[in-house]
């Protein structure tokens, strides 16, 4: 990915980096900042064990009625299982955070965390690292790519993305950034995304247009079925490029909104791509179900087999393992109506093999992008997902994450 | 695993194996016979996209009132998606059988088929090979151990157990075999085992003991969360030990039931043992859950977590993996009270960190078999599942299993 150009910055935000030593090298802490007061919307992990700074994030966003000015982030240590010294470190970083930036008050930061869980937080080196960090705040594509690398952990390369429309003749920009890259799966399962815009939209206008547009973005996608302690995406839109706020689903709403979705829509499938070890980014439709819900159950588990997602790793049009995989969602269907295709190679019709040339549908699956459509014929159901491949890298980079 | 010694055969069963071409090497035909008649109970995949031969024997199942004679099993090919004329190939198979065995009526002869899914069947490799198959079929420890390495495909290793009771100065015998090794999970999840025994067991009373005994063992194992189309577990018990028919719960069901189980908890711990590239036997055991079946769906959660099976292949005592994979679960419980230990080291309390060494964790966790229990302090709910790890060799199988 190039660096963002200095056009795509929206209004008002600022962006700086650290490395304060949480991980073995490179920059572990990162600030988002709103020079002006900002709506924020937030999605937090559906997971029971709840790391601390979602405890403290959630309950400053409930504090401060959704408005922020900012968002610090470290890697490297998930703060998750650390008691109720865990809960008092994530708010000492948020309210020295907030002291620095402008006497705010805590409530004012969002703070997330990201790394192993349950070792120890070495938290003098977060809060001593804040004074800098908050001083060197720049407006600047440079400051931003700092940011970008500040929050990542197993991935291999930085995510962002970005959109723009024109409103009254005004320019509004909305950039995010995004970082993954196992234990990725839907109701925000590890990672984390920021996205900042210089739209102006009312709190509860911007949770309902996030809420949508992870829907059909970060909530399908998955890597590994994994399910993170520490997930957190969050949206600040501080309305400083002086646009008129949106308050209500007006046709104002639908062009944020599609541009919401976008930059989401981007970062989503750029975590699914640079999934741990993965080599192919893989789309899988069903369509034809009982339902949508119905649907979107055979996709996930399909998307999550193991036998499926080795097969792709090696290319092989090994169908069997989708029907299979799709046999054991818990959802009723004739598997007597089932269509596959791999790679836009129609295999199985009405249940049952087609002559393909295998070959062919080898080389097919050595692209890229491998999609997958399965049509069961039995409704109107429809659900896509995205995966990646298991491949040998991702058994190594996890059997050896921590040493 | 050494071969059965002729002490350990059960009386009246006759073994014997083929190789007829359904494999690229090796046998891939078994046949297994009760000379005399014999109750039948059998358990069978829960996937809704089942293989021709679990539909066949399943109707023969309900035609012979289980009374069987035996079971003819093919591996190689799945015989799966295979459309109407895989049900003609599997009642075809047992057709044959039934007929050359003794011209008994078809429905007294189980079908099973293990392999690769959506292949055309070779059919006639199969009926071509059973006259053969029947002329030379023994009660001999050589002709079970061909049976048993007939049934295998990715199997590195057969698997076979045994157990025996005395009753009113008579000697019962149970002799099992199952195959793995990948798409192992509950609810009969890719695999085949057979028991015979000489026991005197009333259809109904057999069908108890095998449900209650596959509850503990076969549904409380799994290898990677996937399950198969073709799963069968079947015992026939003929009663040629001579021994009074079991026809309710007595002292003598309870013998037997208790030596059915031993068999079938040391097949699952085998098929886990030898799950495709499995280095390390898991051992998960969930206690202080609200119920049992909260206790077991975080037990499973856990067992198929790639994360959690990548750190166990990794000797990593990475217990916030085990902590996020519970969280997971989508089951309620405290996290501030739960207790970890891994490998017998206690690792968590009260959902907070515990010292320990990291040098001696790692280097217990290097031993084959690793116990894992999490103590959630919130009921009396206990579930114990067993698992492998995660390794670069599963994916190496799996991404080449048909090339």
């Amino acid at each position: 990915m190039p660096p963002v150009s200095t056009a795509r910055l929206p209004r008002g935000f600022t962006f700086s980096a650290a490395a304060c030593g949480l991980k073995k090298s490179g920059l572990d802490l990162g600030l988002l900042c709103s020079e002006v007061p900002s709506s924020a919307a937030c999605l937090f992990t559906t997971n029971r064990a709840k790391a601390a700074p979602v405890f403290v994030s959630q309950m400053h966003l409930r504090q401060s009625r959704g408005r922020m000015r900012g968002i610090i982030v470290n890697s490297g240590n998930a703060n998750c299982a650390t008691g109720t010294e865990g809960i008092a470190i994530a708010a000492t970083t948020a309210l020295k955070t907030a002291w620095e930036l402008g006497r705010y008050h805590p409530s004012q930061i969002l703070v997330c965390s990201t790394g192993v869980i349950g070792l120890p937080v070495p938290w003098r080196r977060i809060t001593e690292a804040i004074p800098q960090l908050v001083q060197r705040r720049r407006t600047s594509a440079v400051a931003f790519g700092q940011f970008t690398r500040a929050i990542m952990t197993t991935d291999t390369r930085p995510k962002w993305a970005s959109a723009s429309y024109t409103i009254a003749g005004k320019r509004v920009r909305l950039l995010g950034c995004a970082k993954g890259a196992g234990m990725i799966h839907p109701q925000m399962a590890t990672m984390l995304a920021f996205i900042a815009t210089d739209a102006s939209v009312s709190s509860n206008v911007l949770r309902r247009a996030l809420r949508e547009a992870a829907a059909k973005t970060f909530n399908a996608i998955t890597v590994d079925g994994d399910t993170s302690t520490n997930d957190t995406l969050a949206v600040l839109a501080n309305g400083a490029s002086g646009v008129a706020e949106i308050r209500n689903v007006s046709s104002e709403y639908r062009k944020f909104a599609a541009a919401l979705e976008e930059v989401c829509h981007s970062l989503a499938l750029q975590i699914v791509q640079d999934g741990e070890g993965a080599e192919r980014l893989v789309e899988i439709v069903v369509r034809g179900a009982a339902s949508e819900r119905a649907a979107e159950r055979i996709a996930l588990t399909i998307a999550n087999s193991p036998l499926v997602k080795t097969a792709i790793s090696g290319a092989d049009p090994n169908w069997g393992r989708i029907l299979a995989a799709a046999g054991r969602a818990g959802v009723p269907f004739d598997p007597e109506r089932v269509g596959i295709s791999m790679g836009g190679i129609r295999m199985c019709n009405k249940g049952s093999a087609l002559s393909f040339n295998e070959r062919a549908a080898h080389q097919r699956l050595l692209g890229k992008q491998v999609p997958i459509t399965v049509d069961l014929h039995s409704g109107k159901g429809m659900a896509r997902v995205w995966t990646c491949d298991l491949t040998e890298a991702y058994v190594r980079i996890n059997a050896s994450y921590r040493s």
